[in-house]
């Protein structure tokens, strides 16, 4: 490998030039090693983040990250793979009904997942919450429960991609993580390196998101699902709505229920919506678009699925969930049509009750949220509960009342609602 | 003082914003106490250098810079102070005549100077070369130095502006250097500190300067004049071309000789121009333009004040100099005139033979450099010695040698030389 000096890299891109390859191949390996100082890298991130990158870059500097660690490999299975990743939004607890059901329709699930950061929540955290759940799988334990049950849902391994593990700390700290090509090749090198067949990305757009409008959105999608779709992934994108929470509860055990509910045949009729059109997606890229997902919801296989996939990591599917300690309820103000709830207010206001962390090593508390008793376009009657906030801790609740706080608006009776489409637009 | 979080300031900055006074108050004072990370340092700083500053943020960041350390006082002396900076140029030996020439004229001049980095020399590492001579004063030493000879040229203590000292050692390796605010508030921040009370700026623009056009350099010109102008510095600029070498000599012992000869009355027109010239904005800007510097220099005032100067910090002004061990002549290929002789290309082969360093830890050998024997617009006859490299280390020879290739123009005789001025411009 030909060697490179970090300061020339950093100069190149700085002073609005491309990588080569050879300084691609080069700084990511160099970084991983230790040769590059954490200083270095955040200078050249920042200017990759001021200056971008065009795509031939984008897919160099993922495949170098890939090139760090591992790969997994499916192909000894008997069924196709096929997976999800969400860029992470407020009550997006899809992940949890999501899997069971696409391994229902006879698609092998293999979802690599992380814990929460700031106010959107993590997936594991939220299956913490079942008693005796664990998140630590070895491979062989992954390929066998793919192979039983179909579903696994656990914590990426330390060998996928170290590089942009090294990465995404930096970036954390250094006010670089909004930049397309570095969020872009992050989770698509996690997402290849973990060897799935077909893939479909859920694009969060709104107050929320991660992205707050849709031309970046798109524009994130389309590298992302170009990056996949050049690495042999079969790879689509949705754009979906995060200006409002999923659902009606944000938390961990919680969405838990949440989620119970709609594999029972319930549940808020986004979740479901959500849910099925990603099934669809993702049941399609592992063709196998012949399988209605609705019916397996109908017909009970998918929660059959959901309490074998949790038996199979040591959770007991039938045990209470864990409760908070406190609960408050706030009433609403006037009576009339909700007509906002904004996502970005539930999900601090779910954080600083204590159902996400605001750094890694914090723990998060299982029973922690808020629940809201209206979604926009229903009715209210002053002096009803509007939101139920759950902690363990009494004093997090007036942080979490002033997050809330301009989060929705309630017009007068018989105000016209026009609700916005759930999925904003298809890439792919 | 408020306290900031360092990815809400890399943010603001990022974004396009500007920095509010509490900002820059906060991370300056944060960063120097270590409690901002270097790759959030190194983040900012490229934010910085992409989105820039505007004035009164730079005036902000020099001040807090400032604020970081000691401020000298020399309102004890009984002569005014007057001082210059140079932002570095090959074969920039003004400062060693030119101390002398203004203490000789009756104002005091306070030289805190610094030793050199890559090609451009240090004035500390030419008067190293100097047998006994110390460059480490104790601000006590320095005081009395300038009530008595009126002239110090001494290495800066660690206690001026701290904070810069940090910054710079970062922006060195990240890519971070050529940033306007950076340059100007490092530069103002150590000569407020340093308590002169008028400043001469001399900004080098040229293939072997920093600033490689006259519109960068007269940007940064203004910025630091301002700066000074607004601390009650009286401070102007002049922008000096630094795209041929100044003299005929780079190196350290060469140039300490050079200087020796302007003090005696001689020495290269380019060298007497340039330190007349500062000597006379030195002079103006502490209230003496009533006093002709090229006086001092004639009737041997300047000398004596050299050799006083160098007496007093322990050397001996009438020892031998060092020679290096080696010599090796280049002579020139035809016979017309020299019509170029590039900066950057003779820097750079002093810095190959061992006059500089690459890093900061490394020793400098006191005879090397590079004695041109042609100066542009004079004839060369074939055969004629053109350069004589010095170096104790034979093994330098051939990448100076390579430094040299095409570093100097030699056109058929008659060919008409347009000599380009010296001095571009004043500002201020």
């Amino acid at each position: 490998m030909t060697e490179h000096d970090a300061v020339e890299v950093i100069l190149a891109k700085r002073d609005g030039g491309r990588l080569s390859d050879s300084q691609i191949d080069w700084t990511i390996r160099a970084y991983t090693a230790g040769e590059i100082a954490d200083e270095q890298m955040a200078a050249l991130a920042m200017a990759i983040l001021l200056n971008g990158m065009d795509r031939a870059e984008i897919a160099r500097w993922t495949a170098a990250m890939i090139a760090s660690g591992d790969r997994m490999d499916f192909s000894s299975l008997s069924r196709p793979t096929t997976d999800k990743h969400s860029t992470g939004g407020v009550g997006d607890k899809i992940t949890l009904p999501l899997a069971p059901l696409v391994a229902a329709c006879g698609v092998a699930v293999p979802q690599l997942s992380g814990r929460g950061l700031g106010h959107t929540g993590g997936t594991l955290d939220k299956l913490e919450s079942i008693p005796g759940w664990r998140a630590d799988l070895t491979t062989q334990e992954m390929l066998a429960q793919l192979e039983s049950v179909g579903a696994v849902i656990c914590a990426a391994g330390d060998g996928l991609a170290p590089a942009d593990k090294k990465l995404y700390a930096l970036r954390d700290v250094t006010g670089t993580v909004e930049a397309i090509p570095l969020i872009a090749s992050s989770i698509m090198s996690k997402k290849i390196a973990e060897g799935t067949g077909a893939l479909v990305l859920d694009v969060k757009v709104g107050s929320g998101a991660f992205m707050k409008d849709v031309d970046t959105a798109r524009e994130l999608a389309e590298v992302m699902v170009g990056l996949g779709t050049d690495a042999g992934v079969r790879t689509v994108a949705l754009l979906t709505d995060m200006g409002t929470p999923l659902g009606t509860t944000a938390g961990n055990a919680i969405e838990v229920a949440e989620s119970v509910e709609v594999l029972a045949g319930g549940g808020p009729a986004d979740v479901v919506e959500l849910t099925l059109a990603l099934a669809r997606e993702m049941l399609a890229g592992a063709g196998r678009d012949d399988v209605d997902p609705a019916d397996r919801l109908a017909d009970g296989s998918a929660m059959d699925s959901w309490k074998a996939m949790i038996r199979a990591q040591g959770g007991d599917p039938e045990a209470d969930l864990p409760h908070a300690l406190e609960s408050h309820v706030v009433t609403a103000p006037e009576t009339g049509v909700l007509t906002r709830l904004d996502a970005m207010a539930v999900g601090m206001a779910a954080w600083r009750l204590g159902a996400g962390r605001a750094r890694k090593e914090d723990p998060v508390q299982a029973g922690a949220g808020v629940v809201w008793h209206a979604r926009p376009g229903e009715q209210v009657r002053q002096g009803d509960p509007l939101f139920t906030l759950l902690t363990d801790d009494p004093e997090r609740i007036d942080r979490a009342l002033a997050s809330l706080e301009g989060g929705f608006d309630i017009e007068g009776e018989g105000t016209a609602y026009r609700p916005s489409a759930l999925v904003i637009e298809r890439v792919g």
